[in-house]
């Protein structure tokens, strides 16, 4: 059984420790894996986007725990989703919205059931008290239902889709990555044979099938290994060349 | 059977993936954690308080080894903590005053039998060719005075306690996190039911219990994840706006 | 069995995460030790002595997969490389360049068998959809000659050997770390009992045995942890001291 952690922690402070120390405590035989703890501070949009572009590489029944969570300690709920084949445990605070529009089916539970906490919970570290326990007591076959019940109202990002009207579509990006590669709402099945994307005045319609064909600073497009239509600068920022950010409006046409 | 890693070692070199093959290669079965290898370099006390701040998360017989270690090669001993839950394997240079303080009954053993050290010793990576394989054979059964004899004399730093004199309590900073944030001396059961802290010319006395509550940049103080004062700065460095150090001394007030 | 990583993938995105959950979906029960993925990007060099500098510490049978690839998605080739103890899987760019110097005997083959493959790779990670899902197989019990056949030709990068004339050595830097320390392709068997070391106008001839010995910026030599002569200046960087880059000639004396 594998948890699977995604976090804005940082990796110089106890923090890490303590949560990976609060899961063995309770399941010992668990593997533990790092997705990242470097997401930007409080950027739940990005921690929703790394989860979604790398957790169906993971086994069936992988519990991950996602902790992006400005609200720590207000009264935001605490969240199970359980998906066909995967756990996710996170604030309820749109953290899970890539997860929600990639998925069909799932059901959302409230982490209610004290029992399944630590003893004395703490008002700013949720992440030890309430999100680690749950998530090793789930990898020792507690039923999702006995942390609390199943809701219908959740919160739920709206993440940009694109708009079709007539032959053009109206893309946006959806991620920046720390290479300042631009992410866009825009999948292989949307793509006509040919096309170009207009962002701000520039237009871009060279599409490569690997880094190693370009030249250093050209734009170009790529079908990246996340899914998703990407904007690239080899070997330099897209996002400074375009000065653009995330929820910028892309053109998409047809050649 | 975990043992759970703390280091100054950074992330970019070799050194971790040394420490992990040694313990590998002596115990493929034992679990290894990364608390963090991240401490700043030579810092003995960032070390010492970031380990006192989890430990206790872990499951019991956990093995820690702390490796901050300016004096590498020198005459230092290298020590091996024995309390009732827990193993800690250090360099005997103070990094484990902290566990010292929160801990009431333990040994200490120095770690002279080289039987367990790695067959060549280096004089400048004992993390790799002492302290893991120590760990590893502890970790197989080993008992702890098979290392070494119990020693009485050990490196222990002093910690600011508290001091009360009449109705005034004189604490100090005993950590700076990498927020700015200040930890205090003063644990849940030393704060009375109304107080203020002073610190330069400074007076604090709005106690929050978590971070939502608070504007960008005002100071408070709060019962910090760790389980001690903390002074905070929301979304600010205390550190900076106060223009303090460890060691600082503060004025707590009952009001 | 042990899967351990290296790459220059940073650890702020997707990618490891992706890595370790392709290789936990074929095998749930390898071990997985992170080595470093903060190589410098693309430097395959760096990446080939990071390797060289710790493989050795680990158990019999480890997988290493290391992953510094300018190169994907082109023509270049991916290889199996099977020593007495170890196997290597990586791009055949150079990267195991240092592995082939330190081993004797060793077999090399090219991963050809998609079916070993994701089902589909992506031109842009191979890492995520070749070397793990290779490494993960591998250490299910698939034999190297199932991965593809074995080869001859692969790339080897020239580590620079030291040269000897009369009673003088011309040595070469072969690596520089992030403290600024600078690794030069000398070891124990290659130094007279008394010598010193010429670099540009710089005379270096003070030995030390460990850190703590020296003065803050002194420049001294130390038989690096890995094996190799060091040059370094003490709590600074001996590369800025230099000014001297990877290659570097470097005159040995006999004293």
């Amino acid at each position: 059984m594998v948890i699977a952690l995604l976090t804005d922690f940082g990796t110089k402070d106890y923090y890490v420790g303590a949560v990976k120390g609060a899961i063995l405590s309770i399941n010992s035989e668990v593997v533990i894996v790092d997705i990242t703890h470097e997401i930007p501070p409080q950027d739940i949009l990005a921690a929703s986007f790394t989860l979604r572009a790398c957790y169906r590489n993971f086994p069936e029944k992988t519990i991950f725990v996602a902790v992006v969570d400005p609200g720590v300690g207000s009264g935001r709920k605490a969240i199970l989703v359980e998906t066909r084949d995967y756990f996710f445990i996170a604030p309820d605070n749109g953290l899970l919205s890539f997860i929600f529009d990639a998925e069909m089916n799932f059901r959302v539970f409230e982490l209610t059931n004290e029992k399944f906490f630590a003893e004395n919970v703490s008002r700013t570290f949720h992440g030890r008290d309430i999100f680690a326990p749950i998530a090793a007591h789930l990898s020792n076959g507690i039923q999702p239902n006995e942390f609390g019940v199943e809701i219908e109202s959740y919160t739920r990002l709206q993440i940009a889709q694109p708009i079709k009207i007539a032959d053009q579509t109206e893309a946006a990006i959806i991620h920046i990555d720390h290479f300042g590669n631009l992410i866009i709402n825009l999948t292989k099945d949307d793509l006509p044979e040919k096309f170009a994307l207009e962002i701000g005045g520039t237009t871009i319609n060279k599409l490569r099938t690997f880094f190693a064909e370009a030249e250093k600073g050209e734009l170009f497009m790529i079908l990246g290994s996340a899914g998703f239509l990407e904007i690239v600068a080899f070997q330099d920022s897209a996002k400074k060349i375009l000065r653009v950010e995330v929820g910028e409006k892309i053109r998409l046409r047809a050649n």
